[in-house]
């Protein structure tokens, strides 16, 4: 066994900083903003993120833990902190189930150009700020084909442990970039790459998604729960469209769907175009 | 104004034991099923289950609320407690924004056999625990036209107060029933109802959906994130039905749609069929 083992009991220690209170986002977002890093929970996601060469700063893990990983530990040069249960979840804030915590490098995101160069099929996300649904829709799109997605400025951090999570990796395997800007982002995806935008809108007065054109170099926006998309992108884009949804339920107040079950249904559309 | 108020300041008042630690799934279940209650979180929720025939047993909400909510606490012939937001956040557990609470009474389930008897689409969800999961699906089923819903006998309860909020109130359109056994649970629905029954599985040797007898009467059957479908129920359907998946995704071991993902592409050809 290579993996240079570090017993940890308190904890306060600071070498277990990177692992603090990890439910509180205000707090993670500046600690791991400011440090460059993210956590990475379980075997699976771990070897995921590291295959796609994050490099690991260290683990946090129990002593039963270390026999079963130890050809992951052994392949990193970082230290593995090996504590209790109750220490671990002094830190963490959680109790932990999945084996081991990593925290790993992030690693500088590629600009848009470069992201949607090669690509045919992709999403645009404006403002998604819950992490479970950018978790979700990553892997819809890893599993439905989609070759990169497309982050406005203000869309939740997929690197956030519960989109890692709930995105079950994919959020390592779909590449992605942020857009610098919100007002002139769209503008140059469409210059740069000469994409079809096509905004999806539960307004049903748009084109209907079958009659779309789902053809080569497609965009789908898709907007967040509460506002929809802004009115200045679904204006910018080249067609909206519409999946369309039962009159009695929107009689009853059921007048769009959960922003993760329309990129569904669109994903899979264009994967079949 | 016809409401009956009642300040109240003591979080352990007795009158607000319906309200006590919303988040605490297992107090919840067993609090709500021995009182028959569910609570309704905000203004639109409440009303949507005040118009399906669930009576209020009490609200609980704050003195600003009272004057916007005049009609609808009017109402109903139940007490409102008026509470300073420091004590309902005491009781409840969190910090409540939805303007109102409500404690309502459970209504007892139809018969599976009254629930299907004149539907044409149906879900048929197997052992789906998380409550978020059945929410969505939910809001799904009714934006997309789908029927009925029938649950397992150990699916989560759509009326627990995240599934109604998650389903924005969709748990009050789309009728549902719960089977009295597992085993026989598909049998039964088939012999009453002549419905086909699809199995839908990430199995991609399973007919594609596009492909797939979306004809006359047909039920969809889902299967939890970590087990998918038992065999039983797999065996047990007229045919296993698959949502083709990007190859490079699952050589990448993203190997599954999530449940919620999988119903909408699934219910949306549904609804075109
Ligand atoms: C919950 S919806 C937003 C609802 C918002 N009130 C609106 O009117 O846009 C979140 C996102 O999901 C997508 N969406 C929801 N229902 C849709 C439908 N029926 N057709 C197409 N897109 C839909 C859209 O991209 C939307 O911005
Ligand atoms: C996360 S999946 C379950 C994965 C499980 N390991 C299995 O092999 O079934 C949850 C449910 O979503 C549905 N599902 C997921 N991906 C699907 C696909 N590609 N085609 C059809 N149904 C799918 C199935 O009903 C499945 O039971």
């Amino acid at each position: 066994m290579a993996a240079r083992l570090v017993p940890v009991s308190d904890p306060a220690d600071p070498r277990l900083a990177d692992y603090v209170r990890l439910r509180d986002v205000n707090l993670r977002k500046s600690l791991e903003a400011e440090h460059g890093l993210f956590i990475a929970e379980g075997e699976k996601v771990i070897r995921r993120a590291a295959g796609t060469g994050h490099p690991v700063r260290s683990f946090l893990t129990a002593r039963r833990w270390v026999e079963p990983l130890a050809d992951l530990l052994d392949a990193a040069d970082a230290p593995v902190y090996v504590a209790d249960d109750a220490t671990v979840e002094a830190v963490a804030g959680f109790q932990v189930h999945r084996g081991a915590l990593a925290s790993m490098e992030r690693l500088p995101l590629p600009p848009v150009e470069d992201v949607v160069a090669g690509a045919r099929r992709i999403l645009v996300l404006e403002d998604l700020v819950d992490h479970a649904n950018v978790g979700s829709i990553f892997r819809c799109a890893a599993a439905l084909g989609i070759d990169a997605v497309v982050l406005s400025p203000r869309c939740a951090d997929p690197l956030y442990r519960r989109a890692i999570k709930v995105s079950m990796g994919a959020v390592f395997a779909v590449p992605y970039a942020r857009m610098s800007g919100w007002r002139d982002g769209l503008g140059a995806l469409r210059s740069a790459a000469g994409f079809t935008l096509l905004a999806l809108t539960p307004d049903q007065s748009a084109v209907p998604l079958d009659k779309a054109p789902l053809g080569e170099r497609v965009a789908l926006m898709l907007g967040a729960e509460g506002d929809g998309l802004s009115s200045r992108w679904l204006a910018e884009a080249d067609e909206p469209v519409c999946i369309p949804m039962s009159g009695a339920a929107m009689a009853n107040g059921v007048d769009s769907l959960n922003v993760v079950a329309a990129s569904a249904i669109a994903c899979h559309a264009l994967m079949r175009s």
